[in-house]
């Protein structure tokens, strides 16, 4: 088998497949676009058919990638920004209507590079118990539910099975699934957040393959929240051998590859707890669009 | 409605009724039984049948207190001993058989004294997906998976409902459910260990009501593990008034009841870390009993 | 001895004379007096000679108490007012100049209602190193160091002796020590804050007798900023057996006291959280007057 | 400047400079002797000259590297004989006597590959206190003290100068200082302990250069304990070239230097974790050698 360069980013995935191919410009069955958004970087890659599927290694759907640098620089509310920029690309996605969505957060919580999901989850007004309790104030508040199903070693069940059994007794209209992705690139760690509407897909990059969580899986649509928190370790190395003019051997890949070597950054605690953070808002934001930060500020912590 | 002393423990039931009704000895429908093992006190209560469960306002079943006191004064190998008490203990009220087992671990992470059922189902050895994936190694292991539902304000779903879904799918032969507990005696915080068959029943001493987690509402036996970490505030105060030989002002201990005080011990976080721990050994070594504390011990944290 | 209710809190001392003595109205050697600041009641006792010092059982000073009530109500910028109001109060008691502040942050981590202290400095804003590597950026800042220094149990070193060794390294202008203190009231429960210009002194209510950390001893002024975590069990069992009408029995207090109980609230996690956030931006903005609570959001999390 | 391979530790750099030189054998000022102790690899390095000094780039000292790759697989009693075999070790190294030590926690509690130093002092028994106050009970055991002075962008002060201010007041009679280190060789992450008497030295791999914490600046003698827990980006990528036979681009290997970019194992948090109270437990043995495994698991958690 082909040994690949390996990333969750579509638009990595994009610019891969021109190194590959050779080829700059258009692909077939992919459209792309760039906007500025709250002064932010958002691109979206739209695999419009199965040839851009199958060029890509991504599922049908839409891809939004937000580019939160400045984030970490703190600049002028580049908060408040981020979270409006993560909202407003999630209405976007998000299917019409105001019934009950269940936000996921994935991921292992005892490992810092996976806790982005869990930690999100808890920056996310939970409201579903509130609006059926006390109508009078919260009668305007979409319902909305919050679960962080753990990962198999510590519950011994398939997050994607618990979230299953939730959702068919909750009856989300919408899934909102919060997780950390590989990227290639070293400078997209904790910086680049990507919304899809396909869902969480196998392969994720993280590590284990995972049961999927998408509507054919979950039998409602499933808009994926995902940040790169790591960088494959072989990818990586196949990526510094090419700057060099070095061809790339496939053993020495599936050495590191085996090896559960990752490539972070030194903050990465700290970078998580701030994106996950954003991200909980954001969605807040795009659920709840009668709140504005202010109000944000005072409900959750 | 008559305000009453709030304790979860059945022992301490028993006792408050003597007190209540100015009697000694035998009360018809419940059957008490104490011994010594591995150097601690336990004492089994039995409700035997409704006049018992009036009297105790307890459920028809067993009820079995371990005293764990020496585990804080850390006595020769207090740890291991409470440890296999707390197995055999809870040994003799599993159901026969060697099926699928889901613990649960009730209560919010965030607040310490609720934090030791999610504690505890740390220190549990998961095995479910070891046991369908590595059966060479496994096959020998009982399944057990483990969860730990979170809290209506933090999910905005009652984690009896949580358990019921997870159930449903899972099909387990039988639950455990790790829960915090009120008492009346504040000598009992995190040293007594209550293990019943007949679930956790609604208005559970720690403050909120919560749906029943038993037979009944998920179709298999619960066994529930139960520690009190809290000492309501009203009942301490009734009891301080009794002792200095004063009547009881309803009022004031209504008035007390709404303030959300409880009472407990300065050092609560390290008591029920240490407890959490000693109650997930003792549980995989029920659940397990092919396998020693030296097994343990390389086996959990 | 004579047992003696116990509070850390110059207006409970205040009160408590009051109703010892039988008498209300003015106390010689003491001054009172309250005001509304950012919507918060204020009340300054000052301790002016050795009559008030000995009647109220504090040293000649300044205390300062700010009712943060409505911080958990999450009233409209209840924290921006908080933090306002605490950093006024404290402008009030720091000595003039610019010089180097060493903020303490007294407590055992480990133990939640001691938390507040090192949770506080965690929230100040630290420059030291700044204003000396970064003169360009920061040299209009003040130089603020900051030390958690744990517990005599955890470092085998009293805070004090480890607090002085720092300072007569580092030669601060004044030092700012935060700690958790023991109210008489429920009600004053992570609400009440009080600064002082007196430093901490021995006998404090949390339950271990310490080191003063004081002018005296320190050789620098010590202002105290102190929050009430928990009501010590005897002196809220005096209180309720005096509401009842009821004598004290010197013998159930000091058995009572001898238990280490503690009351508090369930929610005791968050409050403190919530509380040491507020308490570290309010001295963060009396030390960096030129910044604004919207910096503060940038530069600190 | 000359860019160099980056490792802390001492075995590494003598196969480093076997690799630069092309010169396989005996080293001139440079001792070395392999030993198998309780199961485990250990690896003395002397350093006898200046001449190995140079070769080496470490001072005049001994260097005793520990091989603990079984902790990880748990293999029969892997902790018991990993603390003792560090016992042992460490106990050559330590100046002969019964006076005070001073065990410091280096490295920043909220950066996971950073924490192994807080992480072990929690795991150290601290005595100091005891024997003072309880001469009777504790009377027979060795002073010891532990610290954790956190990072300067935290406290605003060098971790040494803290250090120094502490040890002039405390006056112990040697200093076990416990950091995180960078490694060559992705294998020795969370796997290697190397011990030395020469202290912590400038320029640590990990990344900021701190002060030296060593006899001559401290005034007592510094044996410090040191882990890998993450391999410089640029140095992996350096030796990912040359094994693909390909020359190192020096200004490549710049840009990967500044980037802070670190590799480092997914289940970093468990395995520092675990090292770090193996460490903690080690120490404990060496110090107070009357204890075994038994005891220090009643009296440290």
């Amino acid at each position: 088998m082909t040994w690949r360069k390996r990333t969750d980013l579509a638009v990595e995935a994009r610019q891969l497949w021109c190194e590959r191919t050779g080829r700059a410009g258009a692909l077939a069955g992919v459209k792309e676009r760039k906007e500025q958004r709250e002064g932010y970087e958002v691109t979206e890659v739209e695999v419009v058919d199965q040839r851009g599927a199958q060029a890509l290694g991504k599922p049908v759907g839409r891809y939004v990638t937000v580019e939160l640098g400045g984030l970490h620089r703190r600049e002028g509310d580049a908060f408040g920004r981020g979270a409006r920029v993560l909202a407003q690309m999630l209405s976007g996605l998000l299917p019409p209507g105001k019934g009950t969505v269940l936000v996921v957060g994935l991921g292992n919580r005892a490992i810092t590079p996976d806790v982005i999901g869990p930690a999100a989850v808890e920056s996310v007004l939970v409201t579903r118990h509130l609006v059926e309790q006390e109508p009078r104030y919260f009668g305007s508040f979409r319902p909305v539910a919050a679960l962080s199903p753990g990962v198999l070693g510590t519950t011994g069940m398939e997050s994607g099975a618990l979230v299953k059994a939730v959702a068919e007794d909750l009856k989300p209209q919408c899934i909102v699934a919060v997780d950390a992705l590989a990227a290639r690139s070293i400078h997209r760690l904790c910086t680049t957040v990507q919304l899809t509407d396909t869902g969480i897909v196998p392969g994720s990059g993280v590590g284990n393959a995972r049961a999927a969580l998408d509507a054919q899986t979950l039998g409602v649509p499933v808009i994926a929240v995902g940040v790169p928190t790591v960088v494959d370790g072989a990818t990586l190395a196949a990526d510094l051998l090419e700057q060099a003019g070095q061809e790339t051997d496939p053993r020495l890949l599936r050495q590191l590859d085996g090896g559960g070597m990752v490539v972070t950054t030194r903050d990465i605690d700290q970078q998580a707890a701030d994106l996950a953070k954003v991200i909980g808002y954001g969605i807040t934001l795009a659920l709840q669009p009668q709140l504005s930060m202010e109000d944000l500020q005072m409900l959750l912590n």
